[in-house]
């Protein structure tokens, strides 16, 4: 093996096992640490930062990139070319911005959730203003110095989804406006609404918990491999492949919020689970984007678990952990409940329909933000406006409108437009997999879910970092990332249930 | 501050901080851990280790110690003292031996754990002898040179009980003997011992744990502050005083080996709680020795929770736990029962009279290792002609004699001796608190065990590292160290439970 790369490989398996341990204590913050031992963990954590960060920056590993350029890829087999690649990235992220610019990005960070939370809590976003503004200018810098060739949002949206841009987007964008907003106004001025009234009641916590344990593992989840625990906020964390850990919280009046969310983060980790770790803990062997991670949760959530055959597999299982909730209910009244489409304001808790309008009033305000078009003072003006437009309601107030999202209170910006990407790629792999697999729904009726999950191994979790987004999703579909799937299926979907003409 | 000093405190913090953080990681493996992540886990914990390793072995921290060398003691506080005290100990520990040395010992430990549960599993001493060969070689060596002055065992020792020596142990340990052998064979002799059949039987496992927890509770542990979780052994771990993390295991025969695991791990636990924090994240602020650790879980599972006043108070609640096993039983009778004197293999399972033979045993066996008087192939044979001579009893095999601790796997030669000592600590500490709050066991019988914590609090726990164990005994209860209290103790507890002459 060459030596530098040899040393550079080193240099990343150790980043890489330091970055696992910085899970653990992320995952252990939020399951696991007595409240008291909040202070100190702060500073643990910011003591492994520091490490990483040296690490990352380290000018040895700066010296062992160059020589590898000097050397240039065709020396390299594609997985050794990934790596390198990644690194150069990662290292360019890491060491071009100056250390005054990471040092306040990351003291705002902290401060401004702590102001956010208060601000939220007292409906006050010109407490938050402050904060957002300066955050906004430390972006924009930001992007000058790591991504100075891209427009500054579009650098910040590399960040989470690489080499997607606005003029990618905004097409996109426009075409789900033009289509969901009619189609949501079709399905609000319908009479005949499903009854969900048999999901409201008490469901004891033990068999909400059995019921999403059989159904993790059903689908997929290796328990060998990870675990499953309650957190404030259910999400997918671990520190490798062989050690994934996803949460989720139980509320006795109502289940279906539980379950979904465990299926939700079981769709994350089963692309944790199935990456080719065989080939080392290395760039190469790690998930892609923020949106294909999301197509992943998704894909499960949405195109498996709230589909007919799911509902129709599982419903007696279901009925059986509930009877006294269930007893007088189809599975094809409980599949029309668990898909009822319903504008509100909240974007966590909306269906798969009005989600993609959420997103995009954000990512139009971010845009505008950016481009200077939208002042910050303006905001709480501006998104209620677009609700109405979007929506078609009116947010109460700023903790049900612009101050609900954590996001920007740690500067995130450019991240939402990965959850309605998700959204579109999870469709596109969806329709692929039914022409290339045409019994699947067969499968998911009879609980056989094996070949689903080893197609997505296949075709997605095992290519690791091999490929852009792009590329991937036409290896995956023979095509680019087009619209035109999620559109078809939300109106054929929504259409029978709510017998639209 | 003075600078050189200020630097110290950064990089002693830091160190502090990180090694939090693998405390996290050795909790989360035994408590939380995946079982597939084995590997991964181990090369996690290898980055850090090695970080701190490089952190704690950095030449600028040489420096800073020279530096602060030159300027000498007089211009710092006592606790200032303490931190450039035991940092320029623990860097000399870690800087005096050779890179290949501390490689070697990690390998050879690592390697040696496996060979010694095959060995054990198996019954093979001869498996397991040549790791012990090895490591009895290397522990030379690194007394060689950490502590030239000391005899190599010596240094050993020293490693975990600071400033004791052999000469110290010897005179203490032949009292011990002297006194306990004929003891123990009155009890064994004696024609009527406790009825234990009552604490055979089932007890359901959540009152277990409920009952653990209150216990725990009372006695001060604070949830706030650390958990109680389930690990194969109990162990207390953790991260910081904030984040104190005992555990147990429940088997639904035995309750009493969980409650008094808890009990004990609690005594550990209210040490870590107690400790003066505020003074920093240094060492000044951190638990003293093994030993004078385990005289504070002695204490309360031996002197406090062992005792008449204590099962007083709470006999009616764990007869109300286990109403069917206890309904025909009164508390003395559970205070002779949980107080049985019985020579068995075991260490771990031994009672508090038989307990320091075991340890004597092997203290005996590790200064024969070291002064060449006994071979390493003759061990077996020694094991079993000592554990006749001091118990009365012949161990079936090597499983349940020479091959049943796991300390000699990792080469931890000169710990044994602390578990002793910590049984003398307490009861010297114990007699002490009777002298200076007469009305101790007024308060356990009441369940008042405040007074009681705050005097450990304030006596032991919050002199973090100031002294040394000797000097603290002297300054706790103004003499040394001495064997009187806790022969006194047994003799008069046992003589009363067994109705000796």
């Amino acid at each position: 093996m060459n030596p530098h790369y040899q040393n550079l490989i080193q240099r990343l398996e150790e980043i890489s096992h330091l970055s696992g341990v910085m899970s653990t204590l992320g995952w252990d913050q939020e399951v696991m640490m007595p409240p008291g031992a909040a202070d100190v963990r702060a500073k643990q954590i910011a003591a492994l930062a520091g490490v990483i960060h040296e690490r990352m920056t380290d000018p040895g590993l700066g010296d062992c990139l160059n020589e590898l350029a000097v050397i240039g890829s065709a020396d390299f087999a594609a997985a050794e070319q990934c790596n390198i690649r990644e690194a150069l990235r990662s290292y360019e992220l890491e060491a071009k911005v100056p250390k005054r610019l990471v040092q306040e990005l990351a003291e705002l960070s902290s401060r401004g959730h702590g102001i956010w939370v208060a601000a939220r809590q007292e409906n006050k976003f010109a407490d938050f203003a402050p904060v957002l503004q300066r955050f906004l200018h430390l972006r924009k810098e930001w992007a000058q110095y790591v991504l100075p060739d891209l427009d500054p949002y579009d650098a910040n949206i590399d960040l989470f989804e690489r080499g997607t841009t606005m003029s990618m987007i905004a097409p996109v964008f426009e075409r789900l406006k033009a289509e969901l907003i009619p189609l949501i106004q079709a399905i609000q001025n319908h009479a005949d609404q499903p009854d969900t009234s048999f999901l409201q009641g008490r469901f004891a916590l033990n068999k909400q918990e059995a019921l999403a344990r059989r159904i993790s593992r059903d689908i997929g989840f290796d328990f060998e491999k990870g675990r499953m625990d309650v957190s404030v906020h259910p999400f997918c964390g671990g520190s490798h492949p062989t050690d994934v850990r996803i949460t989720t919280r139980y509320s006795e009046r109502n289940f279906i919020e539980s379950l979904y969310a465990v299926i939700h983060e079981t769709g994350h980790a089963l692309y944790e689970q199935g990456r080719p770790y065989e080939l080392g803990d290395l760039p190469v062997s790690e998930s892609l984007t923020m949106g294909i991670h999301e197509s992943q949760s998704l894909f499960w959530e949405r195109m498996i678990a709230q589909s007919k055959p799911f509902c129709q597999h599982y419903f007696a299982t279901i009925r059986a952990a509930f009877p006294e909730n269930l007893q007088h209910v189809s599975a094809d009244s409980f599949y029309r409940a668990i898909n009822i489409c319903k504008p509100d304001f909240i974007r966590v808790e909306a269906d798969e329909v009005t989600y993609p309008l959420h997103v995009i009033l954000r990512y139009e305000i971010e845009r505008g933000l950016f481009d200077g078009s939208i002042p910050v003072d303006d905001l709480p003006l501006i998104w209620n406006e677009l609700m109405r437009k979007y929506l078609g309601i009116d947010p109460p107030d700023d903790a049900h409108g612009v101050l609900q999202d954590s996001h920007w209170s740690s500067g995130a910006f450019g991240y939402f437009p990965s959850y309605t990407l998700g959204a579109l790629y999870a469709c596109q792999f969806y329709r692929t997999l039914l022409n290339e697999q045409p019994d699947t729904e067969q499968n998911v009726m009879k609980g056989n879910f094996v070949p689903v999950k080893n197609w997505l191994n296949e075709k997605i979790h095992r290519q690791g970092r091999l490929y852009t987004p792009q590329q991937l999703v036409e290896r995956v579909t023979g095509e680019p990332l087009s619209s035109d799937y999620f559109i078809d299926y939300l109106k054929d979907k929504y259409r029978d249930i709510y017998q639209l003409a």
